[in-house]
């Protein structure tokens, strides 16, 4: 990690933990629910929840597919073991395997942003037994270059991480406590076999993070940021993800009658 | 229907297409594609569609669920002759049931709201495959009353009638040519038996789209719109659900780290 992605972690979790009780306050709710994936974002949302609200205010709901890693269950069965939460396990194996019988063909992408969205209606509907706020995960790298599926994993109600970088959110779990094993692994979104964030990229966390900070964070002009040592090739490529990803930050667009309606 | 909201039906359809074909060019997609429900909202924004783009440029999606009305299905094919636009048929059932076989005791508002986001995975799934952006339905009653499924109904990349009230978008069909049967039926979400909008909601689309045309439109004072012959507590009761649904007309909350992120 570069410095200028340091955090003071103490200050960082208190506000956060501040937004957290806040918007529970401001919804009338009592308790946070978070869909826990096994990998370093939900286990870092899971913590600052717990710290927040205390264990019995957070419900974990642990959602394999029949091909999502054992090491995932495992990882996230720790935090909820560490953490003294209530959890809940739904497999959303049949869910997806009963919409793609009719398209046998469909590719692994198309597969995977189902699974994420199947995730996002079990997370929604146990929000409702548990009288729950949908805790979401996502960190500022992903929004930024949208490695997200829309109306999936960034559907949520409350989101504490998504102004921090993936390495920041690694600090912030560090500084929790979360368990080595999930700050060790390689980020991955474990959508199929094999799959890493950064083999799926192209580009390291460390790197892509440092840029977004100078480009975005500071404004940097593009001959600044060739300066910074970033190469021409690799700014075009994340300029360009920025804007085509753009649809993912916003809501829909809908259309302004601009004028009267009226009859002539 | 009232004299406020009488609408200029040719100017709205023309400003309509212009922004659904402006909308995909600068998408860079060929088509849209519509779930179509078999009812008013969805039959008007595939007809907008058709004449924005042409019968080529609209794919339906007919996505029922078991226990949908047999006449929302035909309401629905009709709309795809009427058109001359391609359709996909894809079952919701199975989907929808593979989850609550988990939970046997969901009641229907769950159910529904599992069956509206069901459809959205539909949808999008689909989207990628014919290349098109998803045509959003939702108008600007519902979408003020919240009355809508988040991250289910209301998720789409363009919506054509958000901002028209759901008695301006039934001018719109008329002039439009949509079949009589789904012009005259009352509006119903079908998510169960005998469901109807007016029945769930507590009133009739003509009040609460006048009410809404003053309060937010006009922005009129409470005094104002009681002279207007609105009860007190009818202005209250919208008032409330206004405000309690602000959540589905926005992003989730992020958290702002307001001052130094860096250690001291």
């Amino acid at each position: 990690m570069t410095q200028e992605l340091a955090i003071d972690t103490n200050r960082v979790v208190d506000l956060l933990c501040s937004f957290l009780r806040s918007e529970i306050e401001n919804a009338g709710k009592r308790r946070l629910i978070v869909g826990l994936s096994g990998g370093l974002d939900s286990a870092v949302s899971a913590f600052l929840a717990q710290r927040a609200l205390g264990k019995d205010g957070v419900v974990a709901v642990i959602m394999p597919y029949r091909e999502s890693s054992p090491a995932s269950l495992s990882d996230a069965r720790q935090v909820v073991d560490v953490l003294g939460i209530e959890s809940v396990l739904v497999e959303i194996s049949p869910l997806v395997d009963s919409y793609f019988a009719n398209f046998p063909d469909a590719d692994r992408v198309r597969r995977g942003n189902a699974m994420a969205r199947a995730r996002m209606i079990v997370l929604y509907d146990q929000s409702v037994v548990h009288d729950a706020l949908v805790l979401g995960t996502g960190n500022k790298t992903e929004r930024l270059l949208g490695y997200t599926t829309l109306w999936g994993d960034m559907a949520c109600a409350v989101n504490p991480l998504g102004n921090l970088y993936k390495t920041q959110v690694r600090q912030l779990a560090n500084a929790l406590g979360v368990p080595d094993s999930i700050v060790d692994k390689p980020p991955s979104a474990d959508l199929w076999d094999g799959q890493t964030d950064e083999g799926e990229l192209g580009f390291a966390y460390a790197d892509v993070d440092r840029l977004l900070y100078y480009m975005i964070d500071k404004g940097c002009e593009q001959q600044r940021l060739e300066e910074l040592d970033f190469s021409r090739d690799f700014i075009e490529r994340i300029r360009q993800r920025i804007r085509a990803t753009e649809f993912k930050r916003r809501m829909p667009r809908i259309a302004e009658i601009d004028g009267p309606c009226a009859p002539p």
